[in-house]
């Protein structure tokens, strides 16, 4: 596992795909391959991008590599997709838009499934920007969907912070640039040609308006014109990334960079402990079969979850 | 603590609500007011209502209220809102919805707040749910955002789960459909007067047509005119509401609600077990400045996160 490691340090793109994929399937000894990297990672500047679904992130994605490839830079893409058996994996789209970077070295695109019931997504993300950090890649871009507390975790991760919207998705838009608002470092405004798209600008510059950035960067709002006019849209996106280095180096220049550090940091010990604690623990009760025992209990109400729990932590743990 | 459960059970709302807060702030004495109703819990029927932001699930929610009062019946209903210092906790639209609602001691609505690094969102909603139950609430109505992992443990508290999808989101909506077409009972194409709404739903039948359904349900496609038509869409929530009924009667007959009964105690016992293993520990290492110090090692990168976390392990839990 630490070859593996070695390898994809190398360079080795086959040896970072299987290492990405054994992250996901969330093979134990994995940890060891990232042990071994850690300590060369933290070159690579993080951007996250987030909005609610039909946003348009992916398109912006893949316009932000050309831009980013015009620089002379190389990227890497985490896509952090809702998976399911009826998909079974990546979207189609996804590997159209693989195949368009396919022949580029200077791009590495991997999507990474929201699996398993106890979660750990943000932990495959932590491991998975790692590698294609020691990959040496000059950016790495985290896609994500969504606003829940997860995509908070994963968007964590990020040195830089999207948040995409579009005009005419109603009032919950609201929610989302509430929820959203804490950590975004730059706004977009994507199908800007759109009706209500200036008002959806005000809204956000109001919002914005209201609160306090301290470490002197006020958010920027970026109108961007559907993908229905692509000279613009190449243009627009490019002006992105410009916004994109302007707030590394602003990162850079105030010393905060180290901020950002410590929120990537407690996201990845956070989830390091929820490993090597809480997953052993419900691994054992699932080998024992005494797993099922308690759920056949809660399920005729013969006792409730906090005593189950309770007595579980009795026998694995430690007085604290 | 128990006191608070037993006045809750008597119907007692202020005893309720007080619970219900501070099953938000994740008191931890909470657990013994739990402790205490939870076998007195099992008689609502849970319905889960989640989707994309701007679906206008917070519409549909309302009017199913009046649905549901219509036939006799009461109603409890827990908002699962994205919050944030800007907006203080429950949205303006919320608070006019609970206005609405107000006289009416048949309806009990209250929100739940996103908070905390560390989620332990669906353990709240878990036993906001017995809260409500215990009250007596005929149906509890969960209303939750997004697409994420969180908001499928959400979701698995409910007995029959609505998805709510509008047209015009764009190709990302067949990622939502990915993600939740494993756990929806039935779909609502809401804002159905909109353009590209007889695709959406030729497309969400196709993609149910996918699908193995074995337990006999095959999820209906509702059409939902916009709020803007007062009358029909008021005509087509009751329909909802009859399709709800009938899933409930379906589980009943089929006798799989036990089935459904077995998802959510999964869910709400790996909840359980987080607080009782994982938490303590890290209120530990946060109490003793302990978690500082490896905050500090970690972005030297004088050790890695899987390194700290086993020491961590070795200290607090047994051999496993």
């Amino acid at each position: 596992m630490e070859e593996l490691g070695k390898r994809a340090m190398a360079g080795d793109m086959r040896a970072a795909s299987r290492l990405i994929r054994n992250i996901e399937d969330n093979i134990p000894d994995t940890h060891k391959a990232i042990k071994h990297i850690f300590p060369h990672t933290g070159k690579a500047h993080v951007v996250g991008l987030t909005g609610a679904p039909g946003a348009g992130k992916s398109t912006i994605t893949d316009e932000l590599i050309m831009a980013i490839r015009k620089k002379n830079k190389t990227v890497g893409v985490l896509a952090v997709d809702p998976t399911s058996p009826f998909t079974g994996g990546a979207l189609l789209g996804d590997r159209i838009r693989m195949l368009r970077h396919a022949e580029d070295p200077g791009v590495f695109i991997r999507s990474l499934a929201t699996r398993g019931a106890m979660g750990g997504l943000s932990k495959a993300v932590g491991d998975g920007i790692h590698v294609l950090d020691v990959m040496g890649k000059d950016v790495i871009i985290v896609e994500t969907v969504g606003v829940g507390q997860q995509e908070v975790d994963i968007i964590n991760h990020a040195h830089t912070v999207i948040v995409v919207l579009v005009p005419g998705m109603g009032d919950d838009v609201q929610a989302i640039k509430a929820g959203l608002m804490e950590i975004a470092d730059i706004f977009v405004i994507n199908k800007a040609d759109r009706d209500g798209a200036k008002k959806l600008y005000k809204e956000t510059k109001n919002m914005i308006g209201m609160g306090k950035w301290t470490s002197g960067w006020e958010p920027p709002v970026l109108m961007i014109e559907s993908v229905m006019e692509p000279h613009s849209f190449a243009r627009s996106v490019a002006e992105l990334y410009d916004k994109i280095e302007a707030h590394y180096q602003h990162l850079v220049d105030k010393n905060i960079l180290v901020d950002r550090a410590h929120r990537k940091v407690v996201t990845e010990l956070n989830d390091a402990l929820k490993a090597a604690i809480l997953d052993p623990v419900l691994k054992k009760l699932m080998a024992d079969g005494e797993m099922e025992g308690m759920i056949a209990k809660l399920k005729t109400k013969a006792t409730d979850p906090y005593s189950l729990a309770e007595e579980v932590a009795q026998k694995y743990m430690k007085d604290i």
